[in-house]
């Protein structure tokens, strides 16, 4: 009669790393192995290890230390099952191959952790036959199906405390700093770190911005003796009426920075000093914050628990306290933006940030 | 015609201080003045300062860069309105003097940031005839009505990085590292940043313990060949049976812990060396991490809010990404212990992490 | 009799600003108050606020609480005396008038913390009759006379965490990592950043680099299975040979980044893919290490230990544990480079690490 | 011909673990393969593994990835070569055996990281034959020989992170906060932490303090309006008559803590409030600071230049930006105490810090 079989997952990351990647990897293989007996393949660089047959078993020792650290132990990239470059540049679909692979492993299950794209790349897996669960990581924080994905507290955190920096530097001298923040086409990045760090002026894609409004509100503050301002802007962020006459940037490089136009402009017109910062891939590295190990653990174990029933082809998302099981159809291609209504814009109109659209 | 009269609201905090509480005081204060238009008089030194008639009016500039500043402009004390101490230690009531001083300074409502103990207080205000918007603040996150409080992960974090640096040391040698945590009668900070920092075994006087049950646990540890185990231990966690022969202990001062307890415990049942760490009030203080300043400041900004509408009597909570005003009978005297059942204890007993109670 | 006169002195701070600016105007002005009786009168924006009379009597109550901010409470300039600069954007020489103003407060001598720029114009004070006392302060750590500047230590720290962040990234992808450090004209900054955080290149000023030999090096680990290079650049550094046809970024902004070109050309050197990062502004803020605070305490309260006994026209450098008074001929106008043979940068060649010089 | 032999050495770490250990090892060991094709085992727990036999070769893979982590990959013990304790509790001599070991593993050189107490054990080995170079690590910094020891800036950094945190919180209520501070029988770390966070009271071991003095000056205090002070102890710290009849704290346990004892004092004799934290074992552990790290690198690399010219039997201490080469038998069995007349002792004073010797 049969259950004998040992169950066998396996596991990989894909798109760009984040914090809390390994505390999630930790949370689904210690679970799966310790609590349901479940064996752990752990596949590296995302879909190009699972499509070039790139794993090995992961025993307790490898789950050990890796709590703290950042970054992914079984590496990422960017490739998808059905946009697999090959060396010429050209690419093909190998969504069957990488089903081949998944059988040929044995697997059960294949538990990915990725961000939205990763949630669309792990639906067609389901259409070619595996069985998935996923997790929602990002430092975007633009999954739905989720409360909040695990990375953004630590890049939320990493964005405070530059603009903290940026306070103390701005006060002794008399200028506009301005900061930008990743965050893809969503602004909550932008948003956490603005708003916890007290910036004066917030420009995120939600909320299309009058570089005239920023301008009048910096205006203000300086007419109230206030000698410097923080604006912090979302790498996706754009001026409602385009950047207009700026075409002396249309060029390469980081000349197409938001934050970068967005200074030139308000010097331009408050006839202050700017400085600009590109905080770039330091928002995306180090160990993760408390909160997100907490949210790792949370979902990742949850993951294990939903194998080990034979749950599958839903993401594990955070839902208050505790967590749901989502169809993966009602989160692929699905983005979750910030509510213009949002309680932290509410919370930050009231305290007198600019939004650029006043 | 009328409603030409400016609102007035006082502001104060009271019981232990905490980080975030400057971002809330900020949050309530500029949003009062800047949005409203209520004059806001700060009341020093929690509840005696209402009693004593000390405090001033706040303007802009006291709210400029207090966002990340720890502790409390404002001051605090553990002073109880009805029970106010005389230079000779007896404790007289003092709830109509309160209500006569709020009076005479005509003011529309209080303002009051405190845990779960200053909650009961401010409905005896309310009893009393004041106007009372309450903010839920405490490290020891077990105030009802609210999905958690400020001060909270801050505290977390700092005892996450404790955890974190026990780590290293106690894999250097071979040894039982057992870390107290505050936390009152709760244990959502031993939880928290036990789960947080990767703890072998977590000890919340929600969950009963047996000495046998941690030191088998241990042993189990010992025996796979792992050299170190952490114990997270809230200050108020208590062994099923009592700490039993432990007789000598009956004295006074640091004996009392319960870490040190513990940790001669194990060190007699396993024979493995243990060290005792309280990490005490360093657990309070410092800069308010990103989340509790974005709590402080959503809810803060919210009690202006309702404030202005003359929404009173209620204390603002968290729910979700939003907020909600609850009345403030059903939040004083209840406490929000952590439920058995709570997503990171199952979580946390899914990869093999010890309660004491297996 | 007489000598009943009580001794008056001034302070300001000028150049950029860093952290542990605050701290050392603590040292000064409580030892100066408090040991010495001197008055201290502080002087806004540096010699900006020293030519327009713009000053307060500093008491005991300034000077709490500052030791941990960053910044400067007395704000600074780029004004120089003899370079100031007028509504019409013209420039005058104001030494004379500096003079004036210093003779009208009453003071026996200006205490001016500031980098080398700012030592030549405390020379030019000097040479107007000023009685100066100076403090090294500068992220650059280039400053003749002293073994160690204030606010360096600080700046290292924030560089090392951002290259330990792009280590957990860019190991999870396969990418070489450049951080560009600022360091004005010196290296310091970059050399330190990038050996506490283990850079594999680091591009200094003082040796000029090939970028053949960075691209070799880093070929060298992609043979030797290493996923990922990290490149610690100095906001000075040139290579040897300038950036030959590299045309197309002789342009405006933050083309003109080194950091910038050097990724473009490692990228086309090694067909590795490349990310920059320019860490800016945030360098130069926040808190300052445990390390500044007793550098710029020591320094400090040394600077009015000399003014009580008279002895003026010098720096107070540092000089191992203790502390030397170096007359101003001989700091101004000099800059401390890196010298070639280091003993940080022999030890990095000895674990591998590339200068683009082998 | 000849010579033709690869010279092979042996490294372990002896004693207390402190942030930089790994660094150090990393220093020592890809300078000595890298640099000079030296064989490097890896001898774990320290003397206890060289009795034990228990090492292995490290390759390069060993060494990457370790520099930011605390604690010591080799592990360590505080086991002595000739007092190596036997299961029923006695002690023999091993160091003959140690000797044997060495031959046996064909070393050249052993490379031993330890505090003050293996310096001893260090030179008994040079002493049965064995050559030998140490590096001086500990908290404690109290080693001669150097003008500082890898370890004590990382603890310091984390000692004055605490006494910020105790800022916030006893500004807030009305207290005397005393925390205590490991440095065994030496004071550096509670007056490097004491001086960084700007303590009101520093003790020493090496100034020995009358409580009455201590209290007179919080009362000073007091008397001028400050709401708080601050008291850092160091664990070896000790009144010049004794605790008196402070008899009641004759017991085991903390209450040996002398921070304890100073805090009853206080109370007794302020009439204020105090509270005692013994921050512990969090002062060895995390990742190093970067000048740790660059001070391991230095020393490491160095040791390995050393080994590689045949300089045995000294201790590699650090001079000024530099290092030096100090026979054993200069540091065996001396012990670096802070001078009473140190910079930072005169910096402190200056500015109104008490030693309790006034």
């Amino acid at each position: 009669m049969a259950k004998s079989k040992t169950k066998r997952m396996g596991i990989l990351t894909a798109g760009g790393d984040c914090p809390g990647l390994n505390a999630a990897i930790r949370g689904v293989a210690k679970a799966a192995r310790g609590e349901y007996g479940i064996e752990v393949v752990g596949i590296y660089d995302g879909f190009q290890g699972l499509i070039e047959n790139r794993w090995r078993m992961l025993d307790w020792d490898d789950l050990s230390g890796i709590l703290t650290i950042g970054g992914t132990m079984l590496r990422t990239s960017r490739t998808k099952p059905h946009k697999y470059e090959l060396p010429d540049g050209e690419t093909i679909d190998m969504t069957a191959q990488s089903y081949e692979n998944y059988k040929s492993l044995g697997l059960d299950c294949l538990v990915i952790l990725g961000g939205g794209g990763t949630q669309k790349n792990a639906l067609k897996l389901v259409e070619a036959g595996c069985n998935v669960i996923t997790l929602p990581k990002t430092i975007d924080n633009d999954i739905a199906g989720t409360d909040v994905c695990f990375g953004y507290d630590t890049a939320v955190t990493i964005g405070t405390e530059a603009v903290d920096r940026l306070h103390s530097t701005a006060d002794s001298h008399k200028r506009i700093m301005v900061l930008e923040l990743m965050g893809n086409k969503s602004g909550w990045l932008a948003l956490g770190a603005g708003v916890a760090g007290g910036a004066d002026a917030i420009l995120i894609p939600e909320i299309p911005f009058e570089i005239d409004s920023v301008a009048a509100s910096i205006g203000e503050r300086d007419r109230r003796g206030k000698r410097f301002s923080i604006v912090a802007v979302a790498e996706g962020a754009e001026p409602a009426g385009g950047f207009g006459d700026d075409d002396e940037y249309e060029g390469a490089g980081e000349t197409h920075h938001v934050a970068t136009r967005v200074g030139r402009w308000l010097e331009g017109q408050t006839g202050l000093e700017a400085r600009v910062t590109i905080l770039g891939y330091v928002q995306r590295g180090g160990s993760p914050t408390a909160a997100d190990r907490l949210l790792a653990t949370k979902l990742g174990t949850a993951a294990a628990d939903l194998l080990a029933k034979g749950r599958y082809n839903v993401m594990v998302g955070s839902r208050g306290e505790s967590w749901q099981a989502v169809p993966l159809e009602e989160v692929a291609g699905e983005r979750r933006t910030v509510p213009p209504d949002h309680d932290w814009i509410r919370a930050a109109r009231r305290i007198g940030t600019s939004f650029g659209d006043e």
